[in-house]
């Protein structure tokens, strides 16, 4: 190829891209995790300054004569030849990520990150007091510029309503109509079998774990869940932040977690989640680490993997018979419990007002009030003034809860809205979703899995790691989130995989 | 000012400049502090293409005609107005960082980083294995190519010889003539006065602090030795890093330090070091932190922060007297040695092969032979192979002792020289110089300090803080370094300044 090769420049274009992005990414983290109080404004200006270049260097014309000129070459080719094939996903996502860059004029961008940033500043001090009508003065504005973006997004692309151009940004590839229907499913379904769960759960009430449990000791003991699950310390860290959460890429990617000395399984499976969005970076094919196609799918996908993490792989009963001894180890006070009982420990279900705190069973519906009133207020049903209405109508329907005037405790709770990310919330269900299809895969393709695992057998994490690997990881971006999918589950993920992994779970104690 | 003004032009792109900048001092304290061992490969990959970004916005043709227009404006104007001198130490220092980034072809740039990175990779494992001959591979073409930047540099600037050229990019404004002159005074005033010192101590001998000290206490200590010296923990950090060093800016300074087991006093003093740099980058003027004029004036000037803190400030005795509590109350084993005892334990003076464990009388031997070599390198003089013998002739000749073949704690012992750092070296010995020389005018200009330190006054660690703030810290790189040291300590800074002090503490025991 040669030095004009409109494939190749674009090639290069974006590897300068993926070098700004590695900056910010560990900028990113550096403020999250390590940055004293006062250093938030250089560094801010250091990221909107990363930010522009970024875009810049996509919005040029240049690539975009390159895109077409690289498009005409291809289409010149066989089309059903594996390169081409190749070749197509890598020009579809180069392109793609163009099309989202190009979609928004830089001026409603930057407003969008001032009233973001302004909202967001505002909810950290009003949420702690309750404070709505604080709220809303920096709230309103942040929600009808991303009207204003979506109805941008919406033409750009090929979407239906403002509301589906948002998610996409997150469920990308996920059909809307769809994912409305399997919403609706859940919303029939898990009322019911909350009932069920509940009236089952009241014969043999759950204690939760009681005790005070040295940070010092957790920590000890998250290093080597992490190590267990195959999280490799020459590539990663494991620190400490106010929220968990998973950055970085291969060769160096950052997890966190955060210790609580009544609750030593909280930070436990918050490093499992972690570790399973960690994985997926880090499973992610090197030769094309700089392009998009090179990239995780989308949310729904991501959050695929940290739930299997979470729920299928450590909170199963298999991995914490095998992991009983090192939780003795570490906190003896725990020594007279075995796995099944640590297991039953965290098992307790019923509906609550906190969506972090949520059960395996209740969290979906958390989930499904805030995709009625997120998609109400993009697509212009619902205003500002009204959410708190609104939650609580949805609180009281879907899980019996009073929230008036409990605003802290109620869509004040979250940070999502505050920074307009309207149009995430669904990755949680969805993923869920995935996660569940997937765990039933490998049920089916390797039979003897959680009897290895429970056994604690050589090879029985990297048997289940390298089956992640060949599936989703290492598929990257190739193909849409729906194809990879169906794929890997065997059929189109459906409420009901995640609705018989919560029977199995929580009626039959099976997994 | 229009949007077209030139001078507003220049301080757009040196603001787009200066958080580059910033995003490339905290991912290298990233690599340097937390990065795993997998993440370099990436990491010097986003920070090559940061540093090209950079160059690029500097070297564009834009910058050359914004500053051709700003003087033009600028000659219009009543020379001996404030707002003009003002305005042309900005313009000044913007023409110096263009001129340097004009210097050298991109090629020689990207031929250096290469052959320097190679070269100090090598270093580390060939330093421990004393295999002169495998560095010496590598070290010739970083010799080669250093000799070429120097003469480019040479020619686009005023400098007398190469390596005159390359000592400006560090002790930029010490005159090299004077420089010269000053080393030659040591060289003949240091070895008898070793010989005086080490005859006075062998009355008393001085007997070393033994002991093993847990480093989470030495830690406790470290933190409360940075907040006795003014470190603000709102707006920095400390931590541990295999060589203690100092980065950051204003509300966000890094500095590190490391602990030794058996040597409590090594990482304070490296603390203190490190605070005196952290302090005058945090002291500098806010409204030009985006621009080359509001940055340190040079590393002599540096150094000379760094030295007064570490050993005008921390190993005083007036400093010891009142810190003697804090040590007792961490490192218990200590609670027999009051201030004084604590002060004279650090106070051993005696030839010795490394640089970094030298103590302050022989200190700048080891600088002067490796400013005799380095020249005589770059100005085509001596070749690298022969670097062995001339380092042994220099360590006979200063300090009486043999190191052939021992090039492991001999001419290896660095890393400056591998990765192409000629004309750094001075900087250490100038800036000591610059601190006796502050030390003697803060003796005059608050005469009472040592006092008010000794017995812990409210204020008297802030005032001297003030006094520097005052003179050096503010005036950043407003003047030129021999006019900011001229006005700071009364007369331009000598040899006989450093040897004052050290008779005064080495030989009176008075300081």
């Amino acid at each position: 190829m040669s030095q004009t090769d409109p494939f190749e420049c674009l090639c290069a274009r974006f590897a300068s891209r993926a070098h700004l992005s590695h900056a910010q990414t560990y900028l990113s983290w550096d403020q999250m995790v390590m940055m004293p109080p006062d250093g938030g404004q250089a560094r801010g200006a250091a990221l909107a300054e990363l930010a522009t270049l970024s875009h810049r260097a996509l919005i040029a014309p240049e690539p975009g004569e390159w895109l077409e000129a690289a498009q005409a070459e291809l289409d010149a080719l066989d089309p059903d030849d594996a390169h081409t094939l190749t070749q197509r996903a890598r020009l579809r996502e180069m392109h793609r990520e163009r099309r989202l860059a190009m979609a928004l004029p830089s001026d409603l961008v930057r407003a969008r990150v001032l009233a973001g940033a302004r909202c967001e500043a505002g909810w950290r001090e009003q949420r702690p007091a309750n404070d709505w009508a604080g709220f809303l003065v920096n709230f309103a504005p942040v929600v009808e510029l991303s009207r204003e973006a979506a109805q941008a997004y919406r033409e750009a692309g090929d979407h239906a309503t403002r509301y589906e151009a948002l998610m996409a940004l997150y469920c990308n590839g996920d059909d809307p109509a769809q994912v409305d229907a399997t919403f609706a499913e859940l919303e029939q379904a898990l009322p019911p079998l909350l009932q069920a769960v509940r009236e089952h759960q009241a014969g043999k009430p759950i204690t939760p774990l009681a005790g005070r449990f040295a940070l010092a000791d957790q920590a000890a003991l998250g290093r080597r869940l992490a190590q267990r699950l195959g999280f490799d310390f020459d590539g990663g860290r494991l620190d400490v932040s106010l929220h968990p959460f998973s950055t970085g890429s291969r060769g160096d990617l950052r997890i966190t977690t955060r210790y609580r000395e009544n609750d030593c399984f909280d930070a436990l499976q918050a490093a499992a989640h972690e570790i399973g969005h960690a994985s997926y970076e880090g499973g992610l094919p090197v030769e094309w680490a700089n392009e998009p196609v090179g990239q995780s799918r989308s949310m729904s996908v991501h959050e695929s993997q940290s739930l299997f993490f979470e729920k299928h792989l450590f909170l199963s009963q298999a991995f914490l018979q095998a992991f009983a001894p090192d939780v003795h180890r570490h906190l003896p006070a725990l020594a007279a419990l075995d796995g099944r009982a640590l297991w039953r420990s965290q098992m307790a279900v019923g509906p609550s007002l906190i969506r972090v705190e949520a059960d395996e069973v209740t969290y979906p519906l958390h989930v499904l009030l805030r995709y009625g009133i997120e998609r109400a207020l993009i697509d212009g049903e619902l205003e500002a003034a009204d959410v708190p209405d609104a939650w609580d109508e949805r609180m009281r329907s879907l899980l019996g809860l009073d929230t008036r005037g409990n605003h802290r405790d109620g869509c004040l709770q979250d940070i999502h809205w505050s920074d307009g990310s309207f149009g995430y919330f669904p990755s949680y269900t969805l993923g869920a979703i995935n996660a569940a299809g997937i765990g039933q895969a490998i049920d089916r393709d390797l039979p003897e899995w959680r009897e290895a695992v429970a056994n604690d057998r050589d090879g029985a994490i990297p048997a289940v790691r390298d089956w992640l690997a060949r599936h989703v990881w290492s598929r990257a971006s190739t193909v849409e989130a729906s194809t990879l999918m169906r794929d890997t589950i065997g059929h189109a993920p459906a409420a009901d995989d995640l609705l018989t992994h919560l029977r199995r779970r929580f009626l039959d104690e099976a997994v």
